[in-house]
């Protein structure tokens, strides 16, 4: 996939830092292509859910911003992402030292681009899919959006 | 609906105490009744995406959590409650100064309980709804459940 | 809400007459409000699926429909509609002498319009709801569009 | 992926007989393996929206079925599969002279199946990605089930 932007890698780096969230939740960026962002977190004692598991809207949560920063780095300089739309699926329970995110465009466009995660729990054992997303982004310039 | 444990109330209130990811985000539990849970939230700085609006996966959490309380009400004492699946829309930025999450049970079941949720940022202006979900909820008791 | 076209009524009848496989499903319009669509048909034996309930993508279909005429019926004369996305939760089994659609705009926008529908089995018991859907239609202008 | 019963093939085949809806559309069963199933339909004119391409839902309903016998696929011979639900995802219009549709098991269990689905819409260009779909199947034995 052919990015807007020559400048898309600095430009998805830079907008990242600006998501506080990120930064309380320790998920860090790990890769940016083209179309395809990784991201990471540690597993941490206060993000679990009432079975001692990652809570599933936390896994979410950097599977949004993964998908996000995917269709992001596509886009115009100028451009700003909004997520319309997602839907996890979750496959196993988010157990591991520390968690993958790997978000994907499937289609990019100029108004809408649709994109699909994959999130994996890691361990000295190896690595298993935990949760699957197929979420719809916005690209959005100037003053409308999805509130348009 | 008619809970299967007439100890519903004091049950989803210990179950909810201990989603540590609840206290870290600030969220509390506003209202149980049979087959509906309500959550609050107010705003925070470290919540926001790089928009300066709280993150839509944050709003999720609360939101997946809200549905998780609602089907879990109605669930027998010895029985736990997973997120099977989950999609939500986001209607309007989550800007306000708290926020409210309403999670329902659109259908009771033996195995599974399909819920809906809505989300509402608040200012003194009033409430908008921000968000709406529908989410797949899992009985599970004893070994098994969605990774049986 | 305010539909953009007061001739929306007769837009949304001229558009739904154009959609070939709603009449090859024998589904009628049974109402149009602004934002708000009501679709019937009756039970059919060639749309069963292998326990002789309507197979759940023809209720989806038409649930389809009813969503997409809600959103139509908001739109400038000269828009086009388009899905993007949906999501169904099936609560039972679709059997019924006949079936209600209900789609309605839940936000309003001037690029999005993100709605929701609800199916109904109609029976001389009376009426259950059978599917959930959420949804997300496209205002089509000129060349752009889902592929622009 | 291992399937509980031997006899997958003609199990899923005289399954995929008794839908009637499937002969209706005219999809047929192009390829059973365990976990994967491909079904394909040729462009009718009976099928179409108000744009002339296929419905969505006429889409989504193959893509349900072709994800419904890939849970099956894997399914113990007394079992039946039920959609709980299902989430699409579309990508570029429906036009083409033929679409293929691809059911995959993300993540098989004793009670739910995780499923993904892809459709394909083939002219003589070549065959462009069209749909995708993320489904929760559920394994039914004996009398409970999605209502129980």
């Amino acid at each position: 996939m052919t990015p807007a932007d020559p400048q898309f890698d600095a430009r998805v780096r830079a907008n990242f830092a600006k998501q506080v969230i990120m930064s309380k939740l320790r998920v860090s960026l790990a890769d940016v292509a083209p179309g395809r962002v990784v991201l990471e977190m540690p597993f941490q004692d206060d993000l679990i859910q009432q079975h001692g598991f990652i809570h599933a809207g936390i896994i979410t949560t950097a599977l949004d911003s993964a998908c996000g920063y995917a269709a992001f780095s596509l886009m115009p300089a100028e451009a700003e992402v909004l997520t319309v739309e997602f839907k996890s699926n979750f496959l196993r329970p988010a157990a591991g030292d520390s968690f993958r995110f790997e978000g994907r465009v499937m289609k990019p466009g100029k108004t809408l681009i649709i994109t699909e995660g994959r999130a994996f729990a890691i361990t000295d054992q190896g690595e298993k899919e935990i949760s699957a997303m197929q979420a719809t982004m916005m690209v959005v310039t100037g003053r409308e959006g999805i509130n348009g």
